[in-house]
């Protein structure tokens, strides 16, 4: 009972020297790629270099303990950053002392939020975030975060949060770069790309086995900020205008609730609600695709009380919020994490590089962390997605490009909201009008399909219809209309049959509209049936008068009330054979 | 095709003089009701009486021309009027010159709206005001208006627009009432009770023939209106705290827009809107009642445009805004009324009594109108419909209740937002946690029906299942997990069949899972098949790559699959007697 909350009792116990082994060189190989990317990610948000690193220590630990998933590597991420810097920018200026105390609280928050969602099993409202509308946030994300990322790669002064901001300040501004960081920048950005696949191919050629080869690319970001950083210290670059990290305090974080403000909660409570869902649904997708993998399945909720708690620990610890990150996890997986313990190693691999490493930072150009983000946002980008997603469905299409237009023209916030509530808008548009089909028998079955799209066969005096929707207040009327307007064209009708069969529910509006088709169809003396009613809603027609006042019959099947309706024609066509001179005539 | 949108033209053509003589007896009538009625709403929408006398005149001619329905009686009415009195209020005191320019503002913008969506043939967005909103919003706004209405029938000043304001106000000031206004009210009030049955027993008794007796009863209104006039005159009791109706400028209302003021029209344009869709919703049931008992419909966006048009006449005239009123259009029918000229001679009559009678309702006591007022809103209370709707379906009593709780404490506008908020948000609700049937075959048919409630036939080889809801963001993940939980359930699983019967809608994000449970049955030596699937879902299916990635088949019916797939079972068990043996197993 206890290790359903406390995942990590059910792996320590059979916690194997294999499994630490193996845990230990991922940890080791996550850790070389942490360290640059906490550091870079922090900046991203607006924070101190230090609040990456310490995002990677005390809520690593907690989600190793609390966490479901081996492979999912927790800790700063690019998307989340870019939340962050734009919730904490509403209240203070980046550098301004409000806006680590708001970057805490956001943390605070959404880990709370997380944590209650969990713990009330309400996992899956974060389903409301349809796919292709996280998908086109991501994507319109990453190309903001480069955006924001062209002052530390030019050496100019460009800021703005959105496209309409970022544009004209790069216009205003570009002829102020410095030209040694834009060459630096451009050094380690090459680097950077040809190391995603070169580096690996060279170091096979230079006789390394493929696997090592492979592991050995992912210290291409250690490579880059050593390199820059010797760079910069032996050329004396940061006396000619290139940015450095500077000062990292030295140490563990410090330990305490940050400084309590109401006013503030209240302002972040928005943002931090939809941090907390853009980070589940990315750590959760990441984490579910790792463990279909491996045939191992994790629960959603749990992995919301361990964020929730991981975040918590990032508010506390003076750390940025954290999410699962899709790159480290990747890497993690590939490097052969075997429990979630690889995490709270590399917690404590950062904590000795906190102490002991920091001062060899000092030099470290900041256009190195900005491109180690381009590269990371690189792989965000999903152009192809919003045409392929249109082609399928107009509707997602539209949600997707919605959510993209006002994610980078209006922000982000405003890009999810948009997207969400577009989506559920045409959602509800599409089930006001629902498709209906008039069906006949398909010869030689006891099945019924659409007269339009298949040789059916039908009798006059009977006029059955499918409806394909539930029946519910926003098309309630459109069922009775389409009946009254049968009812006018046929003159022979006799019966009318409704195929329950897409019905999942019947609200009150629509029990409503079925009595006042039931009524006005007697008063025109023809008979009203339903057939293939579901279970649930029998129940609850069972509660209703409806069922007494109804002229016709229920039905199980179609075929058995058409049997019983016009047994000349639906009996014979069991046999197709003899139904064939029928079709013919209609 | 002119005629179209000048339903008159239709009607016009062949009016005869049969015709006539209904006509103007059924618009006798109604001007009888509607002197006093129209009064006694402008003084509950808070604006002078004329502003309601002004609102049966052109308003009614413009219907007369463009509406569709013979029986409807547009005009002011008793909720639309309670809502112009909140809306107004937001901007100005009642009796500040503002408070008429808004209500004037009220009738064009609402009018302006219903227009534009008649135009656009969008009168279905209606729907989204379920039946029981509806319910609980009149029920809930007729309360208001008998509160509202306490302090004309008290002579106290009570004032508030909600309950939480009317009862305080109520116990501050009882003990300032006019022992004169009550008495009158009590005595007008009894009158008009009684004469609602017992009038026209009595004049029955006095040897009247039933149906004259019944169109005198109609005449009970202008019985209470002269009688308390002539008390109140009489006896002075104007001089004695009864208040009184007044000067009525005599003559036709001058004709003109309204005082433009954008930043007015912003604060209006909110509530305006629910002003049209209530009014709208009202009047169109009414006419749809009202048609059908003659076997004849009414095209509901034609007659948003006609009562657009007939607002926007209100709004040109210093009239109140208007609709259809269920009392009049029933006194309407029942009186004769043949065509939509009923409404023309109407507003021709109610222009006499401007021209001549106004200087003869100098003394009508507000008493009166208020009593007026309380008779008419009893008819619209129906306290049933709560506890009714709610056994039949939980979700809208919720509705229901919520929308009753929030108009009376609240506000209208709020109560009625409160309605259809959480109608939507619990349908949503209810589609994210889809009903799911694991289906069998019922012996002796081709039919398959849930195992837990039928005594149906399966193979353990054969997982079939049946999701009872469109595939789509909230609820893509739930038949996944369902899949999954089974495929770890059946160790002798080869096949999985989704019935697709109920699926009336697959959205690019339910389309991604269903790839993944592909990918993941094929990684587990099992096949995915899909019966049933609709034309709509087919075509959409066809745009993208899954039916080609699909590991299994496509068949046109559940039947067809098993007897594919499970062909031992499947095919013997069309004889009933066949497969008993096998149900007892199961």
């Amino acid at each position: 009972m206890l290790s359903k909350f406390l995942p990590f009792l059910t792996w320590a116990r059979r916690y194997t020297r294999a499994d630490l082994g193996n845990d230990v060189i991922a940890a080791l190989v996550v850790t070389i790629m942490l360290i640059p990317q906490g550091m870079a990610y922090a900046m991203l948000a607006g924070l101190p270099a230090q609040a990456g690193l310490y995002g990677a220590m005390l809520p690593l630990a907690l989600y190793a303990v609390f966490g479901s998933s081996p492979a999912l590597a927790v800790g700063p991420v690019a998307v989340v950053a870019l939340m962050t810097a734009a919730a904490a920018g509403t209240v203070a200026e980046i550098g301004a002392p409000g806006f680590h105390l708001a970057a805490l609280w956001i943390a605070l928050l959404s880990g709370g939020m997380m944590l209650a969602l969990g713990v009330l099993r309400l996992g899956f409202l974060a389903n409301f975030l349809s796919h292709p509308v996280i998908s086109g946030f991501i994507t319109a994300a990453g190309i903001l975060i480069a955006a924001s990322q062209l002052r530390h790669l030019l050496g100019a002064n460009i800021s703005g949060k959105t496209l309409p901001e970022v544009i004209p300040s790069l216009a205003a501004n570009i002829s102020g770069l410095s030209v040694p960081t834009l060459l630096l920048s451009a050094l380690v950005l090459a680097f950077l790309f040809w190391s995603r696949t070169g580096m690996a191919r060279l170091l096979v050629h230079l006789g390394m086995s493929a696997p090592l080869a492979k592991l050995l690319a992912k210290t291409a970001l250690l490579v880059a900020v050593v390199g820059s950083t010797l760079l910069v210290w032996g050329l004396g670059l940061d006396q000619r205008g290139v940015a450095i990290v500077g000062d990292i305090p030295r140490g563990l974080p410090p330990l305490g609730l940050p400084e309590f403000d109401l006013s503030l909660i209240q302002i972040l409570a928005a943002p931090a609600l939809m941090i907390a869902i853009v980070g589940y649904v990315e750590s959760v997708s990441i984490a579910q695709t790792l463990a279909a993998k491996k045939r191992q399945s994790i629960d959603p909720d749990r992995e919301l009380v361990a964020l929730g708690l991981a975040n918590l620990g990032a508010g506390v610890s003076q750390a940025m919020p954290v999410t699962g990150g899709l790159s480290r996890s990747i890497v993690n997986y590939d490097a052969g994490a075997a429990t979630p313990a690889a995490g709270a190693i590399t917690a404590i691999l950062i904590g000795i590089a906190v102490l002991a490493l920091t001062p060899l930072m000092f030099y470290l150009p900041r256009a190195t962390l900005a491109a180690i983000i381009i590269v990371a946002v690189v792989s965000l980008l999903d152009f192809r997605a919003l045409p392929r997603t249109w082609a399928y469905s107009r509707a997602d299409g539209a949600a997707m490009a919605a959510t993209m237009a006002v994610t980078l023209l209006i922000g982000v916030e405003q890009g999810l909201l948009a997207g969400v509530g577009l989506s559920l808008f045409l959602y509800l548009f599409r089930t006001s009008r629902p498709h209906m089909a008039v069906v006949g028998q398909v010869p030689g079955t006891e099945h019924f399909r659409n007269i339009a799209r298949h040789a059916v066969v039908t009798d006059p005096t009977v006029f059955s219809i499918r409806v394909d929707e539930s029946l519910y207040f926003p098309n309630a009327r459109a069922l009775e209309d389409r009946i009254m307007q049968a009812l006018a064209d046929s003159p022979d009708l006799q019966h009318v049959v409704l195929q329950c069969s897409a019905v999942n529910y019947i609200d009150a509006s629509a029990l409503e509209s079925l009595e006042a088709i039931n009524d006005r169809l007697r008063a025109a003396d023809v008979k009203f049936h339903l057939t293939e009613v579901k279970g649930p809603v029998m129940d609850q027609l069972e509660r209703s008068h409806f069922l007494h006042e109804l002229t016709g019959k229920l039905y199980l099947t179609q075929f058995d009330a058409m049997k019983s309706l016009a047994p000349d024609v639906t009996g014979p066509c069991l046999q197709a054979a003899r139904c064939d001179s029928r079709l013919s005539a209609i």
